[in-house]
């Protein structure tokens, strides 16, 4: 089987799990207290140039997501995000569930723009009725986003300028971050990433931990007493450390980068593949993700041949979008393999 | 100063206030279980020709789609509506605030239709992801919409099908209930939509009570413990008989429709004279509210002439829709009037 | 029927609804934005000698509590109070609802103590294991209370200090504070809670109106954009001015003390009464409200001499506790019928 | 230092740690749909005798126990535990924020009684005013108990017959159950859990997993979609074979209990030594953990003599309750080296 249908469809990256095995052994103080989970803040803090950033790891990344948001947000406030964002979508109303709406505003290739939030917040206190409705609280983006695009540098200054002039906060979900940050063109980097936005998370699920997204707020802003919201969200994790110890080795040595380009090397031979097999591109992705669009009688034949990949969303009638997937585990002999049987 | 601008900035209807007067010095049991309550329920039950309908007083409208909505819907379900609905717009995201998303659809002056319902709950159930989704719960439509437009009994009967093919309530929000009723045209009585809804409410508000809305379920499909349930959302009147004595008195002598076609008959009248001076309408409506666009520079003239009319939304940079609406209280003198110095 | 069972049995107040009906004809902004409810907070303002004091009025108390409650907690905090009060026992867990824990003390006749408040919130930040905690943010307490008892001066002196202290909220529940600024020996009037608390309300619907609470910050801390979060609890009532013509005329010419002052008149003749035919106090209280211990067997008879009585709670397997409450309606005729046939 | 102040403060048991390793290369699908998920359900299946057990892994106690308990509840409903129970107490109330009063019961050395139960909900239906209160909805024990303490077979048949009674469902929080299962003296099994249970959960996070429970509905009584309602709530597992892949090795060959069995006996030797040393005891515990009182003054002395405690309770002002715990990383060599030095 030739797994090529999402990033975390293999365990962690053999050095994260030896530095797990190597830990193993220690008695250590719980609920993210240990060394381990310090050591993985601090260098998180050297990498993102952001020294007192505050740094939280947890499970998941709609779980963080929710907590993130819901802690930040007034109950009459909701977050303006694309309608294609993953709060939007395929989080089964988390964000909801927590009280708050999502706003949405229509993406461009998954992104949204900054004079777009700009218009629709004007709009919003423009309104003589807009007491009566969801008060604009913070803007979510997802970098990469959903279709694997990415902001430039630019376009996330523009964002966050109008966040600051309508003083709520721009929160960034990296889900994939590693594989925007090792992409080919990008001019946005961590420590820019850190400055233009007010909290921010690592994805670490996606990018060779068993588990792990570390979010980061990098502007002294972490809301009072958050580690019992965590707790009373149900996410704090009794051995930390199982998070601290993988995201202490991935911020070691730039693993992270690394592994982030090794998909990013890989996806430009899939990409390539498929470009040369004719494949119609839905959008063509400067990460790790890849859209085609495939005629739905094409679709049991690529399962035959061993191919697994990721059905996205219908195209039309007659055709499905789908997505492949390069990643940290992503092999040049699954490359190969896949050149060879497509 | 001529009120056009809603129909509730009056207080009551005097025979509505007669009957609070009539009872005040009457010792009766809290929390709706009085007499008046339960004979407004009766003259409801027949005059929807429902006689196992389940009633409930509240006393405001976002309140009752608040409640019913949450206490209808599993936790994971969303509520499909009008992107135009007063819950996804005007309600301050109080349906987000109990925990439910708002799955919206372009409305169509206000309205839905049954097969983009259809299509929204087939396309969810057939997406492979859709257990990451909110699952399509429950459909609300408000009748006459936020447009002032109406639903034909043949398309309701196509909302009523579906909701019943996949199982989920239909629930309508009649806020100006008897505004729609009392439409020269309308072939929708209470009957036939007591029949073709699961549940739906009855506005008092906007219909000449101080306050009030009768929430009927129909198909004795009321949540258990409903009392606890409006209980803990903060909503039982101690004094419960303030909207029973209330109701009872609408909907004795069919008050109830009397005061829907006085405030039709002054709509029809205001439309005239809106288009004898030469209005751009943006809807015409069959109910009482009238919207029409207006350069922004002409509103103050109106404003100075003493005409109070809502602003609606804006139309472009230049121009506005502003609402004009009549009401169980609007006089002859006051169309009259209008007439004078527009 | 002798009505003794609480002080919500009658309507309004005659003066009330003649000032309903005076009123009924202007048409008036909605939402709390016309005249006489500016005119009512202009009143509050003064009779509480606090001349910046923000105002909101609600439909009743749970919905009161629920809302202040949920406003001035951050989400890992919970409210302090008396075991026996209204938020910890008959609001159907409106308080749990909205996502706080109830933290309870042991009353002391209905009554919290400074020093056990003190004691409970150093324990609670003594505990190692307080971030796994709810954190105490805010005090609680009913005046009267349940039981109808009075705090005094300075035992509310104390509590505010306590409060202070550890800069949480003291939150003042008047849902019968007019009973309790009209009691005979108080030392508590309208200013000094007021100053004492950070925010009270002052209870309409148990003192004359048909509706309504007066719910006062007093040290201009009402939280942001407080509309919008009365909006999104379904509590914000287009025609606000049903609630704000009372409490203009409860307002003036001192009416809300003088039918205080009536019902402590006649409850004082109740406690004789009670006295004389050798009833057994449960507590005696200086409010309104008198809870004496009755055998289950004597429970019809009082039923079939027509007296209208309230259940309270079990007191043992053969007797209940019972309420007699006199309020704004009872008349010096109920008084002397019930002497009669007692 | 000798590390006794609870069960998690090492990794993993080296054998599950192994079999990530081992299966770390394989592509799986995600969400807890793999095989090694499906395995260790089948196990549990098994294990619990109860072929249709509906079998859910999540990442930790608290996540589980709020979103069991959220999801079984009606919106008005608690859940009657004991005060000292751990969703009473050390869960920064998740339970009131996911909406739900925790109803506390006094507690017996952790636990609670099936007649005070059964009196609880019986004076809750006498009630008159029941409707204004919060209804039981659910039992919640942990067994062992937060004091280590069990309930005996007969003790559960009982609390199973009185929630069985009155049709509320009996929910065992099982964070430390093999420890329970493991006791000496215990008639309590897993199959006799599983019968009369509703529903409980499996504990790994305190019995050796990185992380891990395993919720097992027993009477096919899952909510639907529950997929959807763990999705919601930000708990599901991208990796879920994370957690499948350790309770797939934890339920073969019976290692679940060899490792609670391996704590008890170390557990029999520290209360050896504490007794012999003189210790205080608060409780005796038949399970791992082990709670004495000691005098504020000596505790540094433990401290400095690398003794690692955990903090439990203040006993009064100069003493303190002080919690040692083995588990199943406690070695031979550690409580020899306890008996050394202490």
């Amino acid at each position: 089987m030739l797994h090529f249908e999402n990033d975390y469809n293999k365990g962690a990256h053999p050095v994260l799990l030896e530095a797990l095995v190597a830990s193993n052994q220690e008695g250590l103080s719980g609920y993210g207290t240990d060394k381990y989970t310090q050591s993985a803040i601090e260098k998180i803090r050297l990498a993102t140039n952001c020294p007192h950033a505050q740094v939280t790891f947890f499970a998941g990344g709609t779980q963080t997501n929710q907590i993130l948001i819901s802690s930040m947000l007034a109950s009459y406030e909701g977050v303006i995000a694309a309608d294609t964002g993953h709060i939007s979508t395929h989080e089964a109303g988390a964000i909801e569930f927590s009280g708050h709406k999502v706003l949405t505003l229509p993406h461009h290739e998954g992104k949204i723009t900054a004079s777009e939030v700009d218009n629709f917040i004007k709009d919003f206190y423009a309104d003589a009725n807009h007491a009566h409705m969801v008060h604009p609280g913070m803007v979510y983006i997802s970098h990469p986003t959903e279709y694997g695009t990415l902001y430039s540098k630019s376009e996330m200054e523009d964002l966050s300028q109008v966040c600051r002039q309508h003083n709520i906060p721009l929160f960034l979900d990296g889900a994939r971050l590693g594989y925007g940050l090792a992409a080919r063109d990008t001019d946005l980097d961590l420590q820019a990433i850190a400055e233009l936005t007010d909290v921010f998370y690592i994805g670490g699920t996606k990018l060779g931990a068993l588990l792990g997204e570390a979010l980061v707020f990098t502007k002294n802003n972490q809301p009072k007493n958050f580690v019992s919201i965590v707790k009373h969200h149900g996410a704090l994790l009794a051995k930390g450390r199982l998070i601290g110890v993988q995201f202490d080795r991935l911020f070691t040595d730039d693993l992270y980068l690394e592994l982030g380009r090794h998909a990013i090397s890989m996806a430009e031979q899939l990409t390539q593949i498929l470009e040369d097999k004719g494949f119609q591109f839905y959008f063509k992705s400067p990460t790790n993700q890849q859209f085609v669009i495939v005629k739905n009688e094409e679709l049991p034949k690529l399962t035959e041949a061993g191919i697994v990949y990721s059905f996205w969303e219908k195209y039309d009638n007659n055709q499905s979008i789908i997505r492949f997937a390069t990643s940290w585990s992503t092999s040049q002999e699954d490359i190969d393999e896949l050149r060879k049987i497509l």
